[in-house]
């Protein structure tokens, strides 16, 4: 079964705004077991809307467009498609009470430029916006043919396609005997590793049908085990226990779980505190923790001791170890992560400093090179790198390593 | 002239990496005065390739397609798009000869799967890839028809493209009488006033035929302005001139500027020192600022100071202070600004406060209320906002004011 996806809006293809819908789609769509075959983006012009729709509709019998729907002069997807598909429109009541409601709730005056909005194809389906007032549209075509029309904004887009259209899309094109998809996250190992760990022990649920995949970003490795038709839940359950069992201790999460996430909860789980000393990484360590909701609860305080005269005012590094080793050294990253826990009482203490770049690298310690210090009530462990990458990567896979090295402390610690 | 742009790679239609070819080759080629018609995304299919790069060569003169390229088995681009060209391959020394070296220069042994990058379809140009293995190939179709292919990886394919691909484009398709384009970046106001404040200002040279648009993202807004045909430069000077005069107190810079390099620029300039006490934010001030290269001449210290101990204890605020006036006040936002600038004998010391959320949010200080305090030698200022965003989208904004409360102060000093 073809899937495609057309995003609309002028502002993609002049390249002013990231393109978010397609991966995010794509996701969700393969994640239940409907393959995307083509994307294509557009701008807002009628005659480009009318082709690529009439094009995707050509081949495909899924076909989801996105943006235009606004209350706006250059919103015309609605229009135009009802023209290509020779529909008149009218007004429905429901979706201009919809409006109206929207603006009350919000105590402003409901422009009368909104009320557009409510002009809907006839016999289309109409999927109620709440996150906004542009609502969703389900249309068909020849035989058995779905087109279905988002509202741009990914706020709106999202949780109406989690929750209203997915659902309508199973019903239309239910997957013959089912569908199952796990994908697990790993950090620590590469794709290469995790592919030779993995390889062996799944060999015989692969003949079996099991699809086995790995997606590797700078920093991540994402395991992906799905199957389709009779006992796919069956499949993919085994499957999982063989990779939690194989590469368990590589293993944060699942599906869209962040390593920042996982951390916090294993820390609020333990009911433990964390104190941060930032060199290199410049606050980053500290962003990605107060990222997740609840962090309050693990995250006492951070420094960033950016000079060195903070690494000595703040964190008490002794002068002749800056002296001796220098602030890129791993006897400075040890006293960096114990005088942060001393210094807050703390349960943890994580302590970063590296050669961020682009300029400050040496023969003996290159650009990239860093030391990670985690300070528990045991003492203090370290990890020495080379990430040699452009600085915002740097930051990230630094990031990763930090926090994998807490991580890994904490299930050790329990287990 | 049609442009099409066609991104390879079935990880874009699983939803596993996140498109950013899109925006960069379309911003690109707008700024230069070349307009993307349609972008397309597909499989590593051959028969999904193949149609995909027909069907684009049917409508546009300028056709670049993106992956596939490289040595493993799904990089099947060249092949397919040669097979469809009716071209054989023959391998081209200079290329054998370039990946040898990338090898021998890393010091590892060349795998002999990297030689087929070298195979390169009769009559193709060859472009070196400088930072990678895969060369870029330029190709003739019809009459004056243009395929490009470049590699996958955003490293590679940008430097190739800005450095020698503009170059070929601008050669085969000349824009008659010239095009000029300044894209200025502003933050502190909104597209609306951005739009008053520019649209009777620039009346007349719109008339003569000036382009002008504005691009609204959360927090900031840019402003381009541009031109085509005889006098295009000259247009365009003219309306930099105006939105300078116009709105230059809202601008911090030009293109692919981002705010903080605007505001690391500055202290640099003035050989000024910072110092962060960051609570909501927690670290993603130090984050921005430390992404800018030579942000370490400018930033002393930081501190996130999330709990309320770690104010007391890292900044100086009163006891008094926090329980009268809770953490996220005036008060406290001085207190702590202050507090940060004294202990560390930075010039300047940036301080925010606030309620992220999605929960701590009250009837008098709802979720999102953000205090920012800037201390200076002459004292404390402060500005209070409600930032009603996402977690994400709250640090972003906030920062965003506390980084332009910062350049407004630097500024306004020196004026």
């Amino acid at each position: 079964m073809n899937i495609e996806i057309i995003n609309t809006g002028s502002e993609l293809l002049l390249g002013r705004v990231l393109n978010t819908h397609q991966q995010w789609l794509c996701r969700r769509l393969a994640d239940n077991g409907y393959e995307t075959t083509r994307q294509v983006a557009i701008s807002d012009n009628g005659e480009a809307i009318q082709a690529a729709v009439r094009e995707a509709m050509d081949r495909a019998r899924l076909v989801i467009v996105t943006g235009g729907l606004g209350p706006t002069s250059d919103d015309i997807t609605r229009d135009k498609i009802a023209e290509l598909l020779g529909c008149e429109l009218h007004e429905d009541p429901g979706v201009v009470e919809h409006v109206r409601s929207f603006f009350t709730r919000r105590k402003r005056p409901m422009p009368a430029s909104t009320r557009i909005q409510a002009m809907v194809p006839d016999g289309a389906e109409v999927i109620v916006n709440d996150h906004g007032t542009a609502p969703g549209l389900v249309m068909s075509f020849r035989d058995g043919g779905c087109l279905i029309m988002l509202p741009g904004p990914p706020r709106e887009l999202r949780p109406m396609f989690a929750e209203k259209i997915l659902p309508v899309i199973k019903e239309r094109f239910p997957l013959g005997g089912g569908f199952a998809c796990v994908t697990f996250k790993s950090t620590g190992v590469g794709e290469s590793q995790m592919e030779e760990l993995l390889q062996e022990p799944l060999g015989e649920l692969v003949g079996r049908g099991l699809d086995l995949g790995f997606c590797a970003r700078t920093g991540e490795v994402d395991v992906r085990v799905a199957a389709r038709g009779e006992g796919a839940a069956e499949l993919v359950g085994q499957a999982g226990e063989i990779v939690r069992r194989v590469a368990g201790r590589h293993l944060y999460g699942a599906e869209d779980d962040q390593l920042e996430e996982a951390v916090v909860a294993l820390m609020i789980k333990k009911g433990a505190t964390l104190a941060l000393a930032e060199s290199c990484t410049g606050g980053y360590l500290g962003h990605r923790i107060t990222n997740v909701s609840g962090a309050s609860a693990v995250l006492m305080c951070g420094m960033i001791t950016y000079s060195n005269e903070s690494k000595l005012r703040l964190l008490g590094v002794r002068a002749e170890t800056l002296a001796e080793h220098g602030a890129v050294s791993e006897a400075t990253v040890i006293e960096m992560a114990r005088g942060a826990r001393e210094r807050t009482g703390a349960d943890y203490a994580l302590a970063v400093t590296g050669i961020a770049g682009p300029t400050g690298g040496t023969e003996a310690k290159p650009l990239g090179t860093v030391f990670i210090g985690l300070a528990t009530a045991g003492g203090v462990g370290t990890v020495h790198r080379i990430n040699s990458f452009d600085r915002e990567t740097f930051k990230f896979v630094t990031a990763q390593q930090a926090l994998e090295l807490l991580r890994q402390e904490i299930v050790g610690s329990e287990g």
